[in-house]
């Protein structure tokens, strides 16, 4: 009985939120150890597809990292990496593609394995994703590349159809060459051109701490003048500090909202999305933009 | 911690029924105590607008009943009932007129502060319920009106534009004389002709019963053949008797579901259409067409 | 046979006019004497059908005032006014509610049985009128309210879908409390919003007079310059100033022309809006915006 | 001031009519002296602009006979006729497909002089009008051609775009070669081809008679049995034999009501459509159809 | 075999223009001799056909200044010139409409019989073109007309229902009477007022030369600039100049590429369109849009 | 000079065809050699796109056995087949996907360079393509499919928006397990489920011989009847039978033409469409559909 009323309640607490996100686009930046458990795997889906169903327009942006080592190692090669990015030749991107391709279509056959019509596609596709060669300190590194345009005519198109884009980082150079995207950047930069308003990125970690050793500084909701703050003071370490440069630009260029979520907690998106307390870490343009919507409300 | 994790299963078995009922029309019949009380009032307000929100199509039917008879009682006149119907004179005619016109913008009112839009008609406007006079055992008691025909043009309108329709149970006969209709009959007539997914009931009691001395009793799922059975065996009783021949007759329109709930029970709505186990009686036309989505799930 | 000419030449001399006012929305404001008498009332739906059936996209405001004192009177309350405005208690709020409603509802009532589609809406419905609470001379006179926005999604959903609104001046403020407004302001503040071409005031005079002791001095058409000196020079005299302020102010905000009407003239719209010589006044920006459109046409 | 209520009675007569053939497509054939004369001419296009204006969907369909004649023997060629059919041999065909285009332009423009749009074509354009060869008693008179078939899909792109169509009586046959139509063909065929409501022939007539010596028999409204009935019993004359087996046939294939008029008499068309007691004769299904509307009303 | 070879690669050739010009409209003006043999006339409405099947939108503007002479003279008139213009007075004016009708419903015929839809209208049709008097050195030489605004909303109707309109230069002042139009003029004003991305003239010669003298000095792209200079150095003869300062107009005012073609040469608008090399001289803003497409494209 | 008439009279001759088609389905599976050598695959691509522009929709179902195999043994698996079909365990499975997805994609490169936009989906996209296993005489020889079912919705999206659906055949069961499928198989299922007008095999061979031995008996158009007399009486060989089957089946089911086309031959698909002769064999149901248009068309 008790049980009941806190399930009315939750119903309740969440009503704000579905209302205020209805019909918005959220980017989902889908990577990290939630790639590689399969139960997790199935609830990030779940998530996502319940995002669809409460009226959100949810995208699908994946990486594979992992998986394309593991078969370019199947087929004798050796990964290599200058600065964390994949020295790409032609047979590596070969493989890339091949490898990103499988991943992409096995994510579309768990959503609509939950009723909900999925397509997935690569930056090729309607050349969604144009680039241009990506230079590291200087130094060619074969096929990656840094994107330069997202024509938006193919995901508006599944949006408005009412299929869920599932999006590989894949890219076309002006040449018509295809390119290797960082995940990362390639939800960015299509959050950015759709006009999304919320963009999350499951990652392996808890959320920005004011202080990394100690797991109780969990930010909650960070501002980017703190988030600069923080930066400048050092507090950010190694593998965090592209992605909150990354989650800083996309707020820059108009998203909203962008949730730094522990991919591995169940059901992180629903959690952060539709409860008061959230999570993870958002970070926002301006703590002025946080309203009050009955009591304890979180969300901007 | 244990409680965030209801949270996200609550949110979770919810959306099967979400995704089933997207875009359904959904009749709620709202009457007794559940208006007389402001607490119980706000939160069956508050489930209709989720309704909304999460993708249904709600429409409101009410009813009015105590309030009009302390009006005519305010103004010196006296409210007379044969079988329950209410005597209806010219003058009690305009003051159940004026009175249900006060209920239905009031309900439009705690809509709209919702944040959700929503348009108080009666059966009057666009000519939406057109009746004949009803007879008592053959006896005139005055302008009392059966439903003969629901033009949907406006309510379909309303819907189409994003508006909660709460409608007033006042008929039109074919010289446009206004008529009392009983509210119940109303909901019934106007489910019907939308071809409304659910029709639920909100009344003061919890469900129907097997046995209603024994309230442990409670039936779940009711098929028609069952009810017809308990009517037959006289193990309906007075009240509960018209109600429950008005939902057979809804099922076997064409409504795939009617509810019997307690609306006294807070957000009644939520926990019957998208919990599991559901908290009231639910009629439907043959329990051939439950399926299993998930293990557990009640809902046809 | 003269007189069947008669007929032709009435049909051909209204063609310019039906044309001019295609599609064009127009306000009636519905008040005064011609409320009261049946025989008149009759006439006035029948001409706004009429407008409806031509072309025009007619939408009536009305007031209520005097069945308003009759049923406060009923109740055993009194009616007091301050500067000539209703002093509004809460039991005052409820009463003014409840006898619009029914007024609104009987205006319905007659357009439908005339076969046209009409919806009686109050300011509530779609939040369509906004106010503030109206202080006289700084006293508090209770919940009577000045409107602060109209919000048109509602009127522009019903004239879409071919229904004559037809509203009853009643406003929420911002916490969603109920107020009484006077229908004029409404009436003027509706034409302005939906972007209407004409306001029609049906008032108890025949328009307004050079001299009002000389019925042969009617203006028939009113330039703004003419309206202000007019006012300038003491010539309107006590109820007539307000009315002709919210004429000015009309026209100000981009109604093209606001009409004076004797609505206790039979068919008083239509005489004014398609004969050449009409029969009122009518307040217009400039005389420079009147054209010639055969012999004689007097409308801008 | 009685003539101000007979205009305002004018108005309101007309109103169940406008109400009826709202968006309703009506066609005028247009022929005879009302061709001749440039008031009557005037007239005539007034009133169908009329139509237009109160929203009908008029049609117009002319004949020239008269003006081709005058044309062939300007050029030096002499007007033969068998059967009342004009033989056409290769220059006439020319000749009459000058003067038919001369005409239709005319009609237009002084249609668009009136500030509506129309567009003149003949039944070439978009292959509007399929015809074969017409034999008189097996003889070969030249391109003189039956209507086979009406292809409506310019003449709905201009209704629907809001142009009047006028079009002259040109068709093509199946070798795309030009043929002579009998424009009363062409306006039954027009009719029944695009559902028309009406079809309203302009005559030298006034209508049909009981007995043509005796001008206080004109027969207002005449059911098809009626029709045939005086057609057996050899009441019917010459010109309007063919005629009247004309509009039989119209109503036959679904014309509601056929409209024999005298298109010298002033304004006849408003006055047949749009007067209580009409001027000429309508001929129509079945007497049954006839409604009552408000005391008097003719049309069914 | 090699024929067959030949076949594919002016197929694969004609590929980036149809894709390049693809829903793009172009005026086609139609006169001199290609009117008058008939095997060229059917070369030309077959290229037209052709660019309306590969997804251009073809509009055609027509003269008739022979046949209009031959027509005046049959009826004992005579053609009198003033400047190269026809002086047109009342008779003539009629001649020349009806001739103009004939000519342009012939065309109308020939496009249907290809099996596409054909809309013949004159100036007057939708008001289209209106004019006033043009003088000629100060001297009214009647009914001729200069362009003053083109009405567009029926030329797109068409064009959007998928009829070729065919236009013969007829313009109404505003008076209504009707002018005769230079179909040069009208096809510049059609371009420019639609947007046209091509204007391409049918004339009498093989396009401009650098010297009229040595036809191997054909000039294939003129840019504006090296036309102006053309003009002033005298090498532009009589004829010839006034339609080049139409064509520099035109180009000024927005079309992107007017066409001086030999209306003589078979399928000259496919040869142009289609193939690299192109026949006569294209007119164009400025050489620096020209773009390379494959080896030899010459398409701006 | 003669070369430039053969270009036009090429473009007339295209004429008919390219009207007829105008916004038909075209299906084309692509497959064999013609996928192994660049310059043939880009002619093919050429020829597809080409078809976009003239009007068509054409569709690309591809195959990529030979691609496969090479991966599989480059993995150290080895290929085994019982009746020609690929013994798919799941490592082979998800070797298939990989592979077909790379070339899926680039196909959709291709498309992209030229020009126009294209998508890359396999069956899995929308549930394209459902499926069951297939057995081969009783035996599971693994993940090898039959199409049960084709959701036609995303394809309907992809073409309405303008993009070139390429499709690879993988489907699912119903247990969303993924399948491989034969590329003739889903081209024919799809061809039928979407309504094509035209499905062409790219193949290793010219088309059907009358006498395979004899090159000079190549048969043009082939009716059902005469095919099924081929196969009854032997004739057709060994890897034909099941393609001709296959045709058959299409034609039955509503395909109006099936062609085999020999992939190998430089711009096969525009030389079989667009010129009278054509190059393949065409299987229709019956040759009395073969109309004649202009002499020597070949086209039904």
């Amino acid at each position: 009985m008790d049980q009941i009323l806190v399930k009315a309640q939750t119903l309740i607490e969440a009503l704000p939120y579905i209302q205020k996100f209805n019909n918005k686009k959220v980017v989902v930046k889908y990577g990290g150890s939630a790639m590689l458990d399969p139960e997790l795997e199935l609830n990030v889906i779940k998530d996502v597809v319940l995002l669809k169903l409460v009226g959100m327009q949810p995208i699908i942006v994946h990486g594979g990292g992992k998986e394309i080592s593991k078969w370019v190692s199947l087929l004798g090669h050796e990964s290599k990496f200058v600065d964390g990015l994949r020295v790409t030749d032609e047979v590596t991107m070969e493989v890339a593609e091949m490898v990103l391709g499988k991943v992409n279509k096995h994510l579309v056959q768990m959503v609509q394995q939950l009723g909900v019509k999925a397509v997935g596609i690569s930056g090729k596709d309607g050349a969604t994703l144009c680039c241009e060669k990506k230079l590291v300190n200087g130094e060619d590194i074969g096929f990656v590349g840094n994107i330069s345009e997202v024509n938006t005519d193919l995901i508006d198109t599944l949006i408005k159809n009412d299929f869920i884009p599932i999006i590989a980082p894949i890219g076309l150079d002006k040449n018509y060459m295809a390119y290797n995207i960082n995940a990362d950047d390639a939800a960015c930069a299509v959050s950015t051109a759709i006009g999304a308003e919320k963009l999350a990125f499951l990652t392996d970690i808890e959320g920005v701490y004011q202080n990394p050793e100690d797991k109780s500084t969990l930010i909650s909701v960070l501002t980017l003048e703190k988030a600069d703050e923080l930066i400048q003071e050092g507090f950010i370490g190694g593998g965090m500090l592209p992605k909150l440069k990354n989650c800083i630009d996309a707020v820059r260029s108009g998203v909203s909202r962008v949730h730094i979520l522990d991919g591995r907690r169940e059901h992180c998106l629903l959690l952060e999305f539709f409860t008061n307390k959230g999570i993870g870490t958002a970070i926002i343009n301006d703590d002025s933009i946080l309203f009050e919507h009955e009591s304890g409300m979180k969300e901007g």
